[in-house]
């Protein structure tokens, strides 16, 4: 009973990623689907992500929380296009709900899409949204134990932005061990260790997207 | 449907959170359920708990995970009894996986126990575990917006253990933010600020612990 029900709702979640996917596809939208912990940087990064690239990319961006349309402003504020979703509760995006607020964007004018994730190093991974990209982000301050202790997250990850080095010397985190962790775990992923802060290791970031966009227009 | 489920999982889970209430009311065994997003500093924090609270009470842990054995690992280092629940996956820790875990304990031989949840600022407050009290730790990294967006943690918790207070000198984080974000969503509950690294506000974290024992053992 438990697990028909669980194929179901995941069946659902899929044939609406896969609807999105097509229309990803169609009108050359690169969707990168951002996943972390609570407070690992993922707005400010986006912010630092949209203020780079927009005078080259059309950018928008969905943001997904439980409660309060902050993050939204945020990146408004930062000149791209984004649409707030408020899950009330709920601990994950799912497919149905991107492809709800699709038509708030007309996707022909869009290159890149960031979905930034419910903060949430469990649920979100296991929903597919149709991106062409999966990408967690880990804050230093977390500790070493994450990719270990949270191995679903980082097998279905194929990035990894090791967030927030700049309190690097005031922590006792291994970027090596990190690294040496995720390998065992995922040996296709990779890290770009970086601060959205200090801007170290952003131009890393800048280039993988330009890299993933050019991919995407190509197929 | 979807109601008649939902309704139906947590009904099921409140019939053991009461079966492991009365028993941790028999036994006048405090419980707290400790609850944050991942890298928070929980086990960090109940490793100096046992280490300072040892002398004079009895402390068992139940460590919550989705894999390794690696916090109980920990706690056990510090000399307590700890039992490690691995959710493969799961998001939460709920009262039935907790029942079925109390035999490997002697209640009558446990004056504290805490339950350190899975790393999740999300689902696991949504669950009763039976516990006297639901505790909250927000490390400052994680920024002054969680409270906010996390409404519903924040709502059902009694004390928030503000962590790593160390750290402030290089974060934008406010204490006094925080504390008025609090006070709007939940007025009853308090904040403690502290650092369990550099021990900065334990004491006042191991006062309330002895506190809420007193009241537990004289009920």
């Amino acid at each position: 009973m438990k697990v028909t029900l669980r194929t179901d709702v995941l069946t659902n979640n899929n044939i609406a990623a896969d609807f999105n996917r097509k229309l990803f596809e169609s009108t050359k939208t690169l969707v990168i689907n951002l996943m972390s912990s609570p407070g690992a940087g993922k707005t400010t990064l986006l912010e630092e992500t949209v203020k780079e690239l927009s005078g080259k990319y059309r950018i928008a961006v969905i943001e997904g929380d439980l409660a309060t349309e902050r993050d939204a402003d945020r990146i408004r504020a930062m000149g791209a296009k984004a649409v707030q979703i408020n899950t009330h509760g709920g601990c994950h995006l799912d497919a149905r709900m991107i492809a709800a607020c699709l038509g708030e964007f007309d996707l022909d004018e869009v290159d890149l899409l960031f979905i930034e994730n419910v903060g949430n190093l469990v649920c979100p991974s296991g929903y597919d949204l149709g991106q062409h990209h999966k990408v967690a982000v880990l804050s230093v301050p977390e500790g070493n134990d994450k990719i270990p202790k949270y191995p679903q997250m980082f097998m279905r990850t194929e990035l990894v932005l090791l967030n927030k080095i700049d309190l690097l010397p005031y922590l006792d985190f291994s970027v090596e061990e990190a690294q040496k962790d995720l390998s065992e775990i995922n040996p296709q992923s990779k890290v770009i260790p970086l601060s959205a802060r200090t801007y170290e290791g952003l131009t890393e970031w800048f280039s993988w997207i330009e890299g993933a966009y050019q991919q995407c227009v190509q197929q």
